[in-house]
């Protein structure tokens, strides 16, 4: 019965459509609950950096830190230059926010064709989620080049990780993976090469698995887990990881459950003292912007991981619900993103 | 008619095993050229560590310098700490022989399964190449911690970068792609979030471009080069990219073309001032060594590897030719380890 009240960044390209129809989904569960929906509009992304030069100004991470949770949609163009709103946009969000839980379901739903054979490779099903680290890693902005431009530069990128920083990203991956039936949890890493940020992230999953008796441990060096990702992904349940890792098998992940096309995402804050975030793992898609061509879906998944967060476990269920018949019944019919918003937002009312 | 004068590290679990058909091979294919093929072995892996403590002494490295060419098994034993013969023996081999160009190529043979639904993902084959940095990046060693076990620790790894060597593996994989019927380059690398490095790789990509005008290149995020390789392999001919990320997709590029029981590589020096080094992707695999159950093909075409690169171009495609015919023969029968060596042994006497 208490109400949202939803900051949104729609952001570039396909950001804008695929974010009208998390909005429509999200009315069409809510309708019925006497709760009412607000979401407050904040114009971040290219269009606002090529006229102002800004990125994320404070005033508007102040604003945003004032709502429940953030609905964004995607952020990127062309005609910015890589990295700028990356690092001026999506992680200083997650890093000033304390995303440190980044949230990455991958679900293979019945009906949707996955790029593996899998009746031979999953004859079981793909239903793991992967539990990114989210403000750690060599993901802190920390490097630098020298003698740029010359024959003698050097650049260096630094990976930071810290006990406090993977231990609470941990102990959250360990609560997921004691929540659902499987209890198994998995540490992908590089330790026989990284050995200082390896054998932290070793000895923490040992140490904070203590607290967790029930639940089974793995580990696997990120380069084998990606072979196991595209010939057991089966094995999977709970995957912990690195940002960097993690940015990289959750896009496998992606892949192999059905395309980006219908991958959810949260930037989650747990402690709850700044709103958490949720997005589409895929980008804004420029090449077909403003068509009326992308698949909203991955947005509609977010919206539930969303009502998940906020407790509205029962709303949640019901948009995953409607995704999966929706998708089930898809066929190949090729449909507008409203279409697909509608279709959802029709079973839900 | 040249001579052959090997270095032979068969190493731990499943590498003595497979090295030994390797070689049988490898005489197999010189035998009529009048060459002769002369190997030392050096023990070097788990067990010397167990009974000296010692990884790569100086004086095995100095006589390793000596030899045309190494042929490694693998290294790797459950008995040893994670990380002490990686670092200890297998990078500080790639570092010290300055084998920068670390080659692995991906080639679906026909007859052959991959965990894709190859019809659909990838209806004119996979054949692709990674050149993947071997001597800079994260793997440098150049981490620490600090306040090591307490709740305050902090651990980093820093990757470490220079034009110099990008340089010159970016020259060696346009090279390569020139030398393709496609000549077609892909930058992997993740300069949106990884700027500093990641502007380096990309300025030098285009620079040493203009080198090579025939040359089409692209740029793939590594995130996003994980998804087309699961969706679309067939888009790639010669993939250039840093140590860790050129790990990581190589596994799934050993994966997607029919597991790392057929994956080979070549850590090459071009310079040809140190020896080069050829081994199969895979590790020791000690829960199956000494059962005569592990696949030598990954050793045997790291073999025609080491021809090529030792110039006996005609032997190599021999090698080449001997196991695709066997694996397009191959079928569903279990043959034990020697006996596939036999078989393709036996096609080149
Ligand atoms: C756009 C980029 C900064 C981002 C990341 O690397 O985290 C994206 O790839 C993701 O996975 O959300
Ligand atoms: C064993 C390990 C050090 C090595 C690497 O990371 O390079 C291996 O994974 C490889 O790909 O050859």
């Amino acid at each position: 019965r208490t109400d949202i009240d939803l900051a949104v960044i729609a952001g570039d390209g396909i950001g804008p459509e695929v974010v009208a129809e998390g909005l429509k989904v999200l009315e069409a569960v809510t309708a019925g609950s006497g709760a009412k929906v607000s979401s407050t509009a904040y114009d971040l992304g290219a269009k606002r950096w090529n006229a102002t030069g800004e990125t994320l100004p404070d005033s508007v991470l102040d604003e945003l830190r004032g709502h429940d949770a953030i609905l964004l949609g995607a952020i990127g163009d062309p005609s910015v230059p890589s990295g700028v709103l990356e690092r001026g946009i999506l992680l200083p969000l997650r890093f000033a926010l304390d995303h440190f839980v980044n949230l990455r379901p991958a679900k293979l739903f019945p009906g949707v064709e996955s790029p593996l054979a899998v009746e031979r490779v999953a004859p079981d099903g793909i239903d793991f989620v992967v539990v990114r680290e989210g403000t750690e890693g060599p993901y802190v902005g920390n490097g630098g080049s020298l003698r740029t431009g010359t024959p003698h530069e050097i650049a260096t990128e630094v990976s930071v990780n810290t006990r406090f920083g993977v231990e609470r990203v941990v102990r959250e991956a360990f609560a997921r993976a004691q929540a659902r039936p499987r209890k198994h949890l998995t540490l992908v890493h590089k330790h026989n090469v990284l050995t200082h940020a390896g054998h932290l992230w070793r000895r923490t999953v040992e140490e904070v698995g203590a607290e967790f008796p029930e639940v089974e441990t793995a580990y696997q060096h990120v380069d084998a887990a990606t072979i196991f990702l595209a010939t057991d992904p089966g094995r999977f349940d709970v995957i912990v990881t690195d940002n960097l890792f993690g940015d990289i098998i959750t896009d496998i992940a992606a892949a192999i459950a059905g395309g980006i096309g219908l991958a959810a995402s949260g930037n989650i804050n747990p402690s709850g003292e700044a709103p958490s975030m949720f997005e589409p793992v895929h980008g804004s898609a420029p090449d077909i912007a403003g068509q009326g061509k992308a698949d909203p879906t991955a947005t509609i998944l977010s919206v539930a991981m969303l009502l998940d967060h906020l407790g509205r476990t029962d709303e949640a269920e019901r948009v995953e619900a409607a995704v999966a018949a929706d998708l089930a019944e898809r066929g190949s019919a090729v449909r507008t993103t409203s279409a697909i918003g509608d279709a959802v937002a029709e079973r839900l009312s």
